[in-house]
């Protein structure tokens, strides 16, 4: 790689000290005008950069804020990602984003490269599998901003981004329920997150409150990847009282079961109603359309964003970082009743 | 913030010279294996961060790779997204992402503020509106690895990964042809961008070959974003020729294009035949399934990342950069012809 411009070069350039020159780039009182005009003139033509990794150094600043996703290919995380850039670009703030690709392992990595790198805060939407919550100790310990997205753990002085997932399962099962549902199944991911065991809470009480028995077996769990829809088609195929209602912890799985179950010889909604989670895209153009919980992934972006730029100016004290909880909105459509 | 620790504070607490906790913590020879667990181990407990920036100003490298794509929430940006993350995170290298937001402004602004971060190379997707290219020049100027992925310009010492968007546009129109459409239409972006210019290309080429007329207007630019979607469906409704078979630049756009046309009474395949673009997840899951072309974008970005690591490791001279050329592939479904 070519060798950078430095201070040095200018100065020699222009037959000034280095002094001048720092001086004039950093808008200094003690020079006069007409000599920093002549230095950032020559600074832009020779293409000399603001070393700001080094200036920052000095103030114990990076100007960087890491992202730990499960993945970037998810309509959703992208969705949340897209908000925080934006707050966080605007705010002058560079985002290193990095995927857990649902490892807990991959996720302790990045983190330690996160934090090795400097970045002045992390924010992270846990790995599916993740049990253990040590490799967030050292952003804690040294006062690091930390926010949890969507998928959180509940760790001290950290923030967590979260919707009511209780009260979504409620009400999306409560929907169910009311259009005529009597044998529920709820299809979640790993019960270890609160997204989806949080769900299936609001799940069991809506059948609870309206007097239905939970099924020997009302839960499957699956990774909800479309590799999975087949044997979760095999499942209710095989259930001893057939299914008349299913809750999807996700929009994207629900569509391909959708699929799946037409093409098994099921009508969607006559014999199985189904409610998915996110309102992603997919859920408006499926047929029949999918019902959903309205997730505001990107708001919720772009508030954790908000609140990280705030931490980081001081004009929130981190140590009384909260819970955020935004406002979800179940949606009906035709895969829960015709219109 | 917190103080981070320094070496001092390690060399203070350990009662040893700074040198020696530096050499120790490089596994310098001349300091005894005892001495370098002993150093080691309270770095640990400390929280000492390696200072990776500090270390890489000195070899001017900051071990990070910028880029900038028109927007995250994208699925296909976002599927080549995890390619490149996969590839350069395991490499040892961090992805500084931003986005243009379709915007030229804001792609210039990313530039110049990834430039001036130092990072080692940059990749880019361009903006929707991009018309003038000086924004790069610092990057070719100081030989600072610049690719171009998608949608594309050719600079100066910069790559380009694509696919034949000429060839799978044609690819695509002879489909529509060969199923009997007549009266075809072309639903791309904006035209000054690469990929929506020889799509268009490829288009009127097969048209041609079978000696079908070029409409008045067979081609139709539209942003592809859902808004647009009536009053591209009114264009239709009002042509003269009536339209049998659309050529549409991505899959999203056509989804939703399916959905309203089949509301403004259309069948599909069998008045109008569509093929979109990207074999996006959706396009297997509208009904009628949509036939497109297979972009593989996580290939895409996986070449990209090892491609830009190999010039940054010195195994590909940079400047012998040149353009790859990845496989696409013509999907047939539902949306041409009846199984």
């Amino acid at each position: 790689m070519n060798k950078k411009i430095t201070i040095y070069d200018l100065a020699k350039t222009l037959g000034v000290s280095a002094g001048t020159v720092s001086r004039s780039l950093n808008n200094h009182p003690s020079i006069s005008d007409k000599t920093k005009a002549r230095v950032v003139a020559k600074a832009n033509e020779m293409g000399y950069k603001t070393n700001k990794f080094a200036a920052n150094l000095s103030k114990q600043q990076t100007n960087t804020i890491g992202v730990i996703v499960p993945k970037l290919n998810s309509n959703f995380m992208s969705t949340i990602l897209a908000g925080i850039e934006k707050t966080v670009n605007e705010a002058g703030y560079n985002l290193i984003i990095s995927q857990s690709l649902e490892s807990m392992e991959k996720e302790k990595l990045n983190a330690k490269t996160l934090y090795n790198s400097g970045v002045d805060a992390l924010l992270v939407s846990l790995a599916y599998d993740t049990s253990n919550y040590d490799h967030f100790t050292p952003f804690i310990h040294h006062k690091i901003p930390l926010l949890f997205l969507d998928r959180v753990h509940n760790l001290p002085n950290s923030s967590t981004f979260i919707i009511d997932n209780r009260l979504a399962g409620y009400e999306a099962t409560e929907h169910l329920i009311q259009q005529g549902c009597k044998n529920l199944l709820y299809i979640g991911g790993n019960l270890k997150r609160n997204v989806y065991s949080e769900r299936l809470e609001g799940f069991k009480e809506a059948l609870t409150k309206h007097q239905l028995p939970l099924n020997n077996n009302p839960v499957l769990e699956s990774d909800l990847s479309s590799g999975d829809v087949d044997s979760v088609v095999q499942h209710i195929r095989t259930l001893e009282h057939s299914v008349d209602g299913l809750f999807v912890a996700n929009d994207n799985f629900a569509a391909h079961l959708i699929k799946a179950l037409i093409t098994a010889g099921y009508k969607i909604p006559e014999d199985i109603k189904i409610v998915g989670f996110n309102n992603d895209p997919i859920s408006e153009l499926v047929t029949p359309s999918l019902s959903t919980i309205a997730y505001p992934g990107y708001e919720m972006g772009v508030l954790a964003g908000q609140s990280v730029i705030s931490q980081l100016n001081g004009s929130i004290n981190f140590q009384s970082a909260n819970s955020i909880t935004l406002r979800h909105k179940l949606i009906k459509r035709e895969s829960t009743y015709k219109s």
